[in-house]
């Protein structure tokens, strides 16, 4: 049985790691913590799990943790996890980090657009960015995992076969992505009131968002070259979900774009033995419906010969595959069980 | 392993008994059938099920479906079941029936509360009804099974323990219901259209409801007595959950009110070893979304002495406790496995 | 052109006036008060007013303000009026209060559901309750209205009739009421947050709500004597709307429930000429979205002869009959104005 | 006063030009058209009507109508009014319609994207595109305007200044849309069922959407060449509204990009002066929830120096601005009434 410890065990995505976890036979949680909430009843935060967690909510105290349990999840505002990390603890149990501290390799770059310093850097170089379905081999035998953002990866997944095959220009990649409100968080803020969400729908972070950095980070390792590329993401009134339209100039080959069938085979070739990227048929665009409560990323494209380019989508559920459902895969790589382990959810519907 | 065919397996609740199902590890689905997707894939209709399901929508050809499985759910329309269903089905497999066509033990009742002929009233006297936690020993050994509607289901819990030990006086008995919009089903009617539903709240059926009967009938076997409610239904702009605000006169004895501990332990008496209905706790009102995804039914009561009276409140996900889920609770009481077993359903929020 | 000052500018009541009283040819906004905002643009707070409304938020210094305007609106919370409140305020101008500190005439009652003490208990008395359909004539000439609250207003118009001819026990009456979020105010609690609200239906306050006494007080007079009622709040994903589902038991006469045209030529005396009173067809239930944006109160009565009840419903757009509507057919009242004036608000659908 | 009939009248269009026109104090409508309903009380079919309509609902003989108003408008299927309209009934009074038949000048490019045969092509010369803002002196005196779309109203507006000023290559357009379902119409079909639609976002029509060659003509006008653009609309669960986000590559002018103060004198240079068009202050993203109800479009714009790029952004409500509102816009003109005159609909929030 492995023991986990979640740090930051009352937002959302740590909500969604208990509801997982609960559900994962070879599990058993063994600290909720959350600062806001200590020596509170877990069950009386999320009262879903009234009998189903008998838990009191415990401190962040994570060297004490770290002693305790053999995998601990950091589900904490960006720059805690990195203000406290230290080589002992990892010495100790692993660590799996949903927030952004270790996930881009450049600290430079993760100041700039965090604008915090950033307390550990010398813990970045081995941390390995887990993105499962890409980085499989680099996660094995790691102590500390990255587990990437909601955003990220989506918008990675979906470009990804054609990035690294050299079918777009990666220069004229577009991205404008979706949201649930989930994503917001669970801090009480007036813009996420349910009045002022419900009913409507905005862009923010146009051309600022943190998400950027990392999606160029990682789509430039698979071009092999540094991208820059526009991000957009939108706040859509829905709890959860994650849809991404990504639009990007094909490359012609002898003058001709590639077919339908030449870039089907292209995500085939990354994607067809994935169990949780699931290539739909054709015509069939994704919907962030279909993908509810579960691990699944639907992903489909279109090529429209007028303008020479092609629209790739992707759907995932942003508390799921873009959060605590990754970071249960990243456990499963790290402790060599079945990748699916505890994550055969089944979308629910309606 | 036990063989289930499904008849109306592409409307909400059949889509939903597959979503269960599919995570239950005694059960294998050999028969999808839908009238009105016959050789599409299921997939097709359900999305979220791509990669999860391959097979295609069968007829509903029931006497071929009774010889090739062992247990049917007819997820159907009001009267199908009741028009085609024969002993000779019987003998060959259990049946499990979501719609209303053996709820009602006098058929005089259903043909005017449905205002249809009931086509085998002979049968109807076998049929157990199948509220697990009140029936389960009336339950086992069945062949056909009256699975509850989802309204009563909800309606008959919250308020069963005060009614059946006289706490309240039953002609008192007002149930105020508020339904999720998966319960009008997935036909194409413009009542039920995103723009007509959203941002709106009404009853609907009112004193007229077809749940009525189901919920007097049920009450009035607790109350030794028949007994007339009022039951008002309303349609709420959420896909899932009912939640019921019923209101009673409490019996005072010897001049004084029953306190709240007293009705508490009227409420353990009945429900405390039970593993999907939780009693919350003092002061905590139920939630739909506490529940949803889930089988569970969570419970509570206030004592308004100002008024005399008692308002119960009970929340449930009407696909699942109020429909699929409680489904197959009742295959699990007729086949002898664990009660729980495929329905550890951890409620998913937010 | 009547000068007009609100105070409680920024809360969603307080926008609501801002909306309408742009519309109303008579009014001119000279004071957008609040504290929250002070020297923030108005329009930043409630970017729906860019371009309309070029005025920066004030302070609330009332005294200040009852120089310089007509009538002045307080949508603050309870008490704050109670406490500044002057006769040489009253002396200066018409006030009109959003918040209840003067709906309760027996201060007593006030300060134990409000658990406040009343700082100006003087001045009760000559506050005329704002409900304009019935009480209008009791409004002309005053210098201070209580405005009515949201939940009473159509709680209370629902029953009016019935329970002042008679036709019901008003000791059986019970409300059970469901209002859209933006009655719950734009504070930033989490327990409003979008995700928190969305997808999920709760009674709040049960037996135990403000607006309870005030139902009560008020319809006591037209019963001619006391009465004590269960009211039943209930939040609903949605921005708008109040529905009330009213049970009250029928006095039957010569051993004879009222027929349908009996109870609706009451209704009829008292509301046919009214023009924000619509009573609907037979078999219509009123629904929120019918009335959203508008001054309209929509009500339909269901007569059920199995239990002897009348079940009686109404819906209303809280924010408009249900505060800042109401608000303005007051002031309209006061000012000697056609009493739709600025109120001819056709609903919005979809 | 200008007497008005509507065909199409119970479409969430011809809702909305009732809505509309009720308030309009130069208007009177006439005739209800609706083909589905006839016979019924319009105010059965929106009950947001009820004693403001008191009309029953006609049939769609449009040859009788032309005689006996001012002005048709036509909210009615594609192709419909082109079968049907005439020399005689344009001698007779204006139309405006809401359809497409009369937006595209080559009828090829028509036929081709609605695949259907357009009856009156001839009619196509005379007709004014309706885009106000752009087309207000082509629109004067004319008898036949065809109102454009809901999502190429948003998309043009938000990109016409920097396509026409030249300050971006409108090969690299790429317009990402998202609209609420009302734009999905009032038709009883399962894709637009509540259920559905609700926690649900998705791309649909992905590069053969029928708006994308309206968008193209018109643009193609203000580039001065003809233009293909990247148009993808998606499908937002809520009831009202368009946003668009827009994407090209800045032309550098000495090698050096724009200014934002560069791009908004463009942007002032067409727009300052429109009542209709709000330019919002640096930094704030358009939301649909602020234009609601009202005939506003609020735009902005980000300048990504990274990649080159602006994004543009544009927000309406598609049922006013999108369709009802500017046809009424189209008829002030039409009518030498001020552009504004029964518009003035202060936008609702929340």
């Amino acid at each position: 049985m492995i023991r986990a410890g979640i740090i930051g065990a009352t937002g959302y995505a740590g909500g969604e790691l208990v509801r997982i976890l609960l559900g994962h036979k070879d599990v058993e949680i063994k600290w909720y913590g959350s600062r806001s909430y200590i020596d509170q009843k877990y069950a009386d935060v999320y009262r879903n799990m009234f009998t189903l967690v008998e838990d009191t909510c415990l401190d962040d105290n994570i060297e004490k943790l770290a002693g305790e349990v053999d995998v601990i999840f950091t589900a904490t505002p960006q720059g805690f996890l990195a203000g406290i990390l230290t080589e002992e603890i990892l010495s100790q149990c692993k660590v799996i980090d949903l927030s952004a501290d270790y996930r881009i390799k450049d600290v430079g770059v993760y100041e700039h657009w965090y604008g915090i310093k950033h307390e550990s850097p010398q813990l970045i170089k081995e941390a390995a960015y887990g993105l499962c379905e890409i980085n499989r081999e680099m996660i094995r035998g790691k102590r500390l995992i990255a587990n990437p953002g909601c955003y990220t990866t989506c918008s990675i997944l979906t470009a990804y076969p054609l990035v690294k095959e050299g079918f777009i220009d990666p220069s004229t990649l577009i991205i404008d992505a979706k949201s649930g409100t989930s994503g917001a968080g669970r801090g009480a803020k007036t813009a996420n009131l349910y009045c002022e969400v419900n009913e409507n729908i905005k862009a923010y972070g146009v051309a600022t968002h943190r998400h950027t950095p990392e999606i160029e980070e990682q789509l430039g390792y698979a071009a092999g070259e540094e991208i820059r590329v526009n991000f957009t993401p939108h706040l859509v009134p829905m709890n959860r979900g994650i849809l991404v339209t990504e639009y990007a100039t094909l490359k012609a080959k002898n003058g001709k774009f590639p077919s339908y069938e030449e870039i089907k085979v292209v995500y085939e070739k990354y994607y067809k033995d994935e169990t949780f990227i699931r290539l739909l048929d054709q015509g069939v665009c994704p919907e962030t419906k279909w993908v509810e409560g579960s691990n699944y990323v639907d992903l489909n494209f279109v090529i429209d010969e007028r303008t020479g380019r092609v629209i790739m989508m992707g759907a995932l559920d942003n508390v799921v595959k873009g959060a605590a459902g990754q970071a249960v895969q990243n456990m499963n790589i790290l402790f060599e069980l079945p990748e699916k382990s505890g994550l055969e959810l089944v979308p629910m519907f309606p």
